[in-house]
């Protein structure tokens, strides 16, 4: 991997959350708006106090925890809500943060473009992502790229049985697709479960550097390749990974 | 109740469902919607027999379970479906579902002209809702409704402990506002619950048969009135329930 001899890609796998949307950045508008929702209400609270608060619990409960805002009521003066229904302040928060799916998810400028690019390569195009399947797969859906992808190739790490931080997941995926692992690219952002475990496993790592919060989070290894935004990418494709002979188009 | 003589209310409770939103009509659109963001993912199977499939698992698992789509899957024959990843396919048809939120769920067009009219009138004005808390906070919320109604006179059966189909739902709810049953109005749909309850109770019932569900469906004992419309409702309290003089304004 990483060689200066031309190694022509079989296949190449994206991370989904900060490396081809957004998510922190969504996460944190959709949480605001969510807030800004409960006050409208009728809660009285100041909004910056709340967002404070739900930080912290999203850091004791994880972001995939379902019941965000229902503890966030147990957690503040029950004297700010005095009097109103607490599953109305919760549908309210509930509500406004699912209208953000419409509002702010969308893929980053350069990916449609980079993924219409790619669709005419016969190389396998896919997803590995952690975490929970619907809101893995609903994201994709959202983002209007599900098309992109092979539908066999999308791998959520809730349905195999690996996280990402496991470098068998990236081991037990190429075997899974009789694909070589050090002919298998793979493209996140973060440093540990998508740049060092994928390393491990042999695969072309590609580093994305974008806004998310991992931006400066360093792991063990260096990635083969370090990228700002897809644009670099097609470059180091073009260069080094998409020779002039044809690609094997795999049968799955 | 019901007599000839006038009768000022203290307060007006509401239904929501097929009362103030035509939720049999948003849901049946919302499945379809969501059976065709399945097919248009991949899914081979023709949308009337998928739709019979889920009907029936409705019937079996009721409305409110909250995996109809996964269980849909295990329903049809896996090879409707091969090669595609189930978490999208039920990620489509929940996207396509909370969407149609947006587009469908629409007060009755009577609905906000009664409540914008009555909002003037010094009565008590609240709802008495079966069903999950979030799932009909949520209606109130998206329905633009919530101001009409007092913060405290919101009653979702998940949080009171009774449903509707037993009487002491509605003494239960007086008795903590302090309101005097024969005084306190109910509008609903379904003859059991709303009404027979309802009169159980001793309220001044009142049912409205809209399109809903429950229409033609007869209860044990009769409506104080039987309405089409809300409209019709404003005639019935102008004519015996709101006399000239003010009624005294709840302090709750």
């Amino acid at each position: 991997m990483g060689t200066k001899e031309n190694i022509q890609i079989q296949a190449i796998f994206f991370d989904l959350d900060d490396t081809l949307c957004a998510t922190s950045d969504f996460s944190t508008q959709a949480r605001f708006d969510a807030l800004k929702a409960m006050i409208n209400i009728g809660l009285k609270m100041d909004i910056e106090v709340l967002n404070t608060e739900l930080k912290e619990l999203i850091e004791e409960f994880t972001s995939n925890y379902p019941h965000h805002f229902d503890k966030l009521l147990l957690r503040i003066p029950e004297s700010s809500y005095r009097g109103i229904n607490k599953a109305v302040l919760v549908a309210a928060a509930v509500a406004a943060y699912h209208d953000a799916k419409h509002n702010y998810l969308k893929p980053y400028p350069d990916v449609l473009h980079f993924l219409q690019y790619i669709a005419n390569i016969p190389i396998l195009k896919g997803v590995i992502t952690d975490g929970l399947e619907i809101k893995q797969a609903e994201k994709l859906i959202r983002l209007g790229i599900y098309p992109y992808f092979h539908p066999q190739a999308i791998f959520i790490s809730d349905q195999i049985g690996f996280s990402k931080i496991n470098s068998k997941t990236y081991i037990h995926i190429c075997s899974s697709l009789g694909l070589s692992p050090h002919r298998t690219m793979y493209v996140g952002d973060h440093p540990m479960k998508d740049i060092d475990s994928a390393n491990k496993a042999g695969l072309i790592s590609v580093r994305i550097r974008r806004e998310g919060k991992y931006k400066t989070l360093e792991g063990k290894t260096k990635a083969c390749h370090e990228i700002q935004n897809l644009q670099e990418l097609l470059q180091i494709l073009e260069e080094r990974y998409l020779g002039k002979e044809k690609n094997e188009c795999l049968n799955i």
